[in-house]
């Protein structure tokens, strides 16, 4: 019912891509990369609305150079093995462009990346386990559109455990909820807004099971990137000096 | 950026109509009364996308009946002088119906309504002075769907003041705070989510002032109807009994 | 470390005690009545700071006279076959005793007693299973007062299932996550605010299983009847007319 | 009617120092600088219950070395002209040392700090101007304790306008708001829970205005310090690697 004029917006679904180099179990079950995966994920829900590309950390700058970033409404973030080679150049920009309004959707083990804590101001630990636990998604936010369209609850049936407590500030809006085989619960889906961006936390996800081909996962991932689209350009939010009767000689505009 | 297909949604826009029977100069303010100012509003912004239709206080069942509300996407609520006289079953009847799904966006006085006070379980209350005060008011939660395209600031010249302690739940979502000539503040803009509805409260606009002629008054009001349209038919949220076992049998759908 | 003079405050534990009375295992349980388990367990941890006395439905104005709440500052409700059977006129006391700063804990099956719903504004519906279930019962907010003591987790062998999607407001607070051994999750700790008082909802607790008697269990109703207190004397908000300067005139003190 | 055992809590106060050393009215204005208007302002209202003790940026290590951290309950921060001085060394010990429990009470213009900013990650931006203006303070969370016995509203005579919008995650509670002369609304009084620890924001004080010598301003500062105080031993949150059934077998206590 939204009466937006559409027009396609830019993704672009960013991967680490070490595990698919080094280990021919995930090369084989992502033949083309979690970034392929997550990338056609987001083409096939969203087709004819959004234009994907993907980058990876091998490439010059890790792909995300200025004119990349500013050609990108949403980033997809996906790494595990290799945060701390991400330069902090690279962290930086794309910081000043989540504050500015660029859409940021973190996956599974992005919770330890420099960007996601760098906007959380907080370790963003948790407990976890890989050991083939069933994993029940439920929507705590039924009118949220994040979860539109996704059965409540939905299984993963092998999945890694991401268990509380889970160091984050308390999410805007906290989606789904995940128990796990052995009791563990974990906030699985979290909505924040830094500055002029929105930044959505999605926790299923793992290099060591196909968890990118389910799809309500696959569902999900689509539906943030949707929804962390800017619906306006924007700047970074900055220091402003004011004089008296600034607003009634015309003032700011949104 | 949004992919969802438009389609039109039925928006009523509720006036309880007793000031412009009552005096000849809200009257001539309002010739087509607050609730065609409203109505006006939505359809300026909303043209091609929202059905806009209007009921009073004195129709029968204040003119929302069962038939009505099940046809009405999003419902606006104006009251004053006679919020004591809707009927406890028109009250029961919408309470249920924004917990099923549908929109509601309160407006002014309406915070003392019956329907109001029922869905926050507060009083409502509020600090008020008719004395033609100046209010500002302030976007503070700038990538809020329902301050796209208003300007921060924004003045209004006459106004009545509604100044804190408001006696609200914590809303969901804050959006516009307030000020006025002399001093008070007020949390002009709030969202709540209850069950599966949206509810918008918005405090500017009065009988004794043109506010419902001021263009970002009527854009904010536009704004937050299309923001409370569901997006999906839903229904009252029930007590479910579950066997163990239900959801990996094919369980409940969202 | 807090500086506050400790002096004792006044807490009523109220329950329907219908179970009690037409089930004889219930009965051999809870010898003294789940408000006697209730009220052993604030005073074995709020000794010689609270003062504890209980009231049920069938005393006269179930016990909740306007005497009785005008000397209570927490009570606590536990509900669960005669919700209809409690008086309107009570439950309005109530309510105005809550926004009046009396503190509020709902236990269990109290999520659907006429006091809660009332304040909620929601349904306050959920998914339950009587199953022999094991809960877990996860601290998602490890600063706060009503989690201090209490392990991270801690297992209730036998219990009712409690499970999402549970029909409330955001809570201001989100203390407490449950899991169940079928793998539904549920927000079992929730603090809100309303008016001028706080209300904790906790779910562990039946009369079909001895949660009353588990340790931590006990010790979370005593956390939450602490934090419920009120810190100072208040009344109810109520609308107030202030003339311009007002405040500058020596105006209202907090 | 807390029953917490009354012990000492260690509060260090910090202070850029440099208006004092610069300008010689703000020197005649704050005489034992604005740290010791500030530590006389929580050794007066916390008498017998805090020990108090200063420290500033010209000591080595800014006076926050880690056996003067390890010895803090809760640190106040000012800073303006320099906050590029303070080395990133102290500023991730400070940030270690909030996640694990200490609390931190932001005052005024250090909004901009280092500190700040790395655990909001936000700009923290805002509008200014120093221009006179009368500062109006409103309480919109009557229970919450750093409101506690401060006249609602309360009037600064002369003051630093900091104005809407202020570029912070939303405060997980909102416990001030301020208007200016001129028409500008700030949250003036916000709290933030990250990692272990408690973060106050109170935005009242400036070098160029006796705002520290307010007896209202004095007291909010005293409730902040007293709220972010923590209640128990705790340390930074880690990453946990947990077996199945590792909480059956004993686990984690809080």
């Amino acid at each position: 019912m939204s009466t937006a004029t559409p027009r396609p917006f830019r993704v672009t679904v960013w991967n680490e891509g070490r595990h698919e180099q080094q280990n021919p179990e995930v090369a084989a079950r992502y033949p083309e990369g979690i970034h392929g995966a997550v990338a056609g994920a987001v083409a096939e829900h969203l087709s004819g609305t959004a234009e994907v590309r993907t980058a990876t950390l091998d490439e010059p700058e890790h792909g995300l150079t200025e004119d990349v970033l500013a050609a990108t409404d949403v980033l997809t973030w996906w790494g595990n093995l290799a945060h701390r080679e991400v330069s902090d150049e690279v962290v930086k920009r794309v910081h000043r462009r989540v504050l500015a309004g660029m859409g940021l959707v973190v996956l599974h083990s992005g919770h330890l990346s420099k960007i996601f804590t760098r906007l959380m101001g907080t370790t963003c630990t948790l407990r976890w386990r890989s050991g083939r636990d069933r994993e029940v998604v439920w929507t705590v936010a039924p009118t949220h559109p994040v979860a539109a369209g996704v059965p409540h609850p939905f299984v993963i049936d092998e999945q890694e455990m991401y268990g509380e407590y889970f160091d984050i500030p308390v999410p805007d809006e906290l989606v789904f909820l995940s128990s796990f085989s052995d009791g563990e619960v974990f906030r699985s889906g979290c909505a924040f807004r830094r500055g002029h961006g929105k930044i959505f936390y999605f926790s299923p996800g793992d290099q060591d099971y196909p968890v990118y081909h389910h799809p309500h996962v696959r569902h999900v991932i689509a539906n943030a990137v949707r929804w962390a689209a800017p619906e306006a350009d924007r700047s970074v939010p900055r220091l402003v000096h004011s004089e008296s009767g600034w607003f009634e000689r015309g003032g700011e505009q949104a």
